[in-house]
């Protein structure tokens, strides 16, 4: 190959996404209903999600059209290219060829867009008026802000109060982007009150603002919900990047041995690696699949395959995952986008069945590898990204050792331009690993919902 | 055309800058000593700059082969898209085909490192070991940071006091990419410590940074100083940006009847605009090519055509340019890389010439224009790339009127991550607008260098 990154036109784009569904090793367990502890039904899910997301979400269609309004948008930013990581190669001496796929060039700069996008469509085509969710960090409120606005639907974030206090310009993206963000908990809603009332100077979390967004979007019935991660049809919509890729490693005339990628809820390591599993689940290939985490939040490394809830609150189905339990608070690492207590279901199986492996890695090692990452490259990577660098590095190193030459992709989610504070913490020399103490889990054991 | 992103391949790049020195309508009155007030030799460089460089500023050649190394940088994000803004167009409801050329792809996020890279390279080549520069709002640092890294040379960058406590994150991206940033007044330089001794709260300026830097560099044999702009042949390496648009409008099928950029110095506006002005000046064209600056700095529009000093301190060597009086101060608007008393010397004779049309624009115009184009492109434009946007906008409003289907380019020099703060000010509703009284121009011309 001679050049450095491949790029397709945007003809070559796929036109449909990859379900991996009906190709998995075994069943996926049901989602069950909070209440009752039975198998949901479409109906449960209508006041938060259009139909069309729904079916989405059981369909065993091997593959789902991409709507062309969908098509249109992601030629903003894509196809997204293909880099090979000479620089990296060469600064870490190794015979590995290092390849990342970019997903830092669309406007929010990360893979999120590339549902929301879908997850806006497929609302405003049942008359969606308003669109509201939770954000932690902000990387998926900018996003759904962003594809809101491209489709002229309201957009609602509740932002995790320590985050929209301490991030501003994500909560400033999503304004620039014509998105309205609250910090939760707020006093618009019952959840935020109750809070409230009991701690006025709650600092939030994920789980509060999960029912808060929730709570709103079910009063209204122009409103709906969306989550940004772990459900199926979210997956569905990440594997353009896999599928992409597939058609550019037939260009550079390669083919991965390995493929990285980071998971907190999941859905950008589905993208990058389903398509890729279909091959490996075939027997046609032997693709090793990792996927890292921190070691403060390792769901799938250390955590049980059992039901438990999304959020803290108990309010969202109970889905069959690798968690840390629902009432689990992660330290505080900078990659806010991996502190999840759960993760996708179907990553989750399939990392029951073997066929995904996990790692999880400290916060300075992690920082370490994006700093010869951005040195050797340039590109800067998001805190959550530099895990999938890391463990890049780390097989790259062991191909010097043994002078394999495999070909290693990482699958580069985001940028970190919104991160830089992460980065100054690392070059300051004051930042902590954090272990997470097999007390915590047994813990976790302890409270998890029990289902016959 | 039916794709909205026209790419080239790594194959595709130019392998030549065009330097349009000997192309110019009238000959370029020569840099001055400022002390002698005669025209500089060679020699009278050499402390600051390395020879390959000097050669390139005075060169008469039409084109220079661009070293392969330099190639091998580029790279990593050259060629950069050209971008079909077709969401912005039907968002005017113009007839007008509306193109942006993206810069905002490199590392750095702008056009500087297609200097920042050559300047190292050559400096490598020349045994360069250290190089100092200043920044203001910090592009120009980071740049020179991100390619210093590249070629394992030292980086040291005197950033203007104020921007080093209120920007920390691009002072992040320059030591990220190792470099040393100090802020200035520093206590390392004569000129830093005599500032402080009057002043020991001074906030600094561009103007105290490039003494303090410059005054570093010449102590030092195995140092040097570097530019971001103003100088011949920063231009030269900018124009790969327009070589690379030349190729992807025939792949278009299409060529520019309006190119707009942003002017601060003038380098990225050269870059883009210079392959195209040849094609006019042998009238085989007859393309609009508008310069756009802030009405707080209307250096081209509305300052002097004379010789002045570069910097506020009289150190640099004598330009005739386009000046505002090296003693001008601009208001305090968000593009800090448009605030810059003078400007390029090409870029001046050129507009003397009446070959480029100037425009100065309001702020609030401008962040008006940056969020349509934002809500319509997704893409957030820095402050400074937002007054082409704004220009373009008006072009194609124009065109909405007439019936005409004119073909626009916006030279799109820069990202707006690092900037959020700009945008918030706009959305708060508080941002202000500045016109430069007379008076002040008046003021200018007393003081300006007396040159026979």
């Amino acid at each position: 190959m001679d050049d450095h990154k491949i790029f397709l036109s945007e003809s070559e784009m796929p036109q449909a996404w990859y379900n991996i569904n009906p190709d998995l090793p075994a069943p996926l367990a049901p989602p069950l209903h909070p209440g009752t502890g039975q198998p949901l039904g479409p109906e449960d899910l209508a006041p938060l999600f259009p139909m069309a997301l729904i079916a989405q979400e059981m369909s065993m269609d091997p593959w789902v059209d991409i709507p062309d309004e969908v098509l249109d948008v992601y030629k903003l930013w894509r196809p997204s290219p293909l880099h090979r990581a000479v620089r990296l190669e060469e600064a870490l001496g190794t015979p590995a060829r290092i390849y990342y796929k970019n997903e830092s060039v669309s406007p929010p700069g990360s893979h999120k867009p590339n549902t929301a996008v879908a997850q806006v469509y497929y609302n405003k085509m049942e008359g969606t008026k308003r669109i509201v969710t939770e954000t932690g960090a902000g990387q998926w409120g900018s996003a759904l802000a962003f594809a809101c606005q491209l489709f002229d639907i309201a957009c609602e974030v509740y932002m995790v109060k320590a985050s929209y206090h301490q991030k501003p310009y994500r909560r400033l993206l999503m304004e620039t982007w014509g998105g309205t963000c609250f910090p939760s908990p707020s006093d618009r809603t019952e959840a935020g009150r109750a809070i409230l009332a009991e701690d006025p100077d709650s600092p939030g979390s994920l789980g509060i603002a999960i029912s808060e967004a929730v709570e709103e979007a079910a009063q209204d019935e122009t409103a709906k919900y969306s989550l940004g991660s772990v459900l199926n049809h979210v997956l569905l919509h990440q594997t353009i990047t896999g599928l992409e890729m597939k058609k550019q490693f037939e260009i550079a005339g390669d083919y991965p041995d390995v493929i990285v990628g980071c998971v907190g809820g999941g859905s950008n390591f589905a993208g990058f690696c389903f398509p890729f599993l279909k091959d490996k689940m075939d027997g046609k290939r032997d693709t090793e699949i990792i996927a890292v985490e921190p070691t403060a939040c390792p769901t799938l490394s250390r955590g049980m395959f059992e039901y438990d809830f999304g959020d803290t609150a108990q309010l969202t189905p109970l889905l069959k995952m690798f968690t840390l339990g629902h009432k689990f608070i992660p330290a505080p690492i900078h990659a806010g986008g991996l502190r999840y207590h759960g993760a996708s279901p179907l990553i989750s199986l399939l990392v029951s069945q073997g066929v995904i492996e996990t790692q999880a890695l400290q916060q300075r090692d992690v920082f370490d590898g994006a700093l010869t990452f951005a040195r050797s490259e340039g590109h800067i990577p998001a805190p959550e990204t530099a895990h999938a660098v890391r463990a890049a590095i780390d097989e790259a190193l062991k191909c010097k050792e043994t002078g394999e030459e495999k070909c290693i992709v990482i699958g580069y989610s985001g940028h970190g331009h919104f991160d830089m504070a992460a980065y100054e913490h690392y070059l300051s020399g004051d930042m902590t690993d954090y272990a997470l103490p097999q007390a915590d889990i047994d813990e976790a054991a302890s409270y998890l919902p029990k289902v016959e």
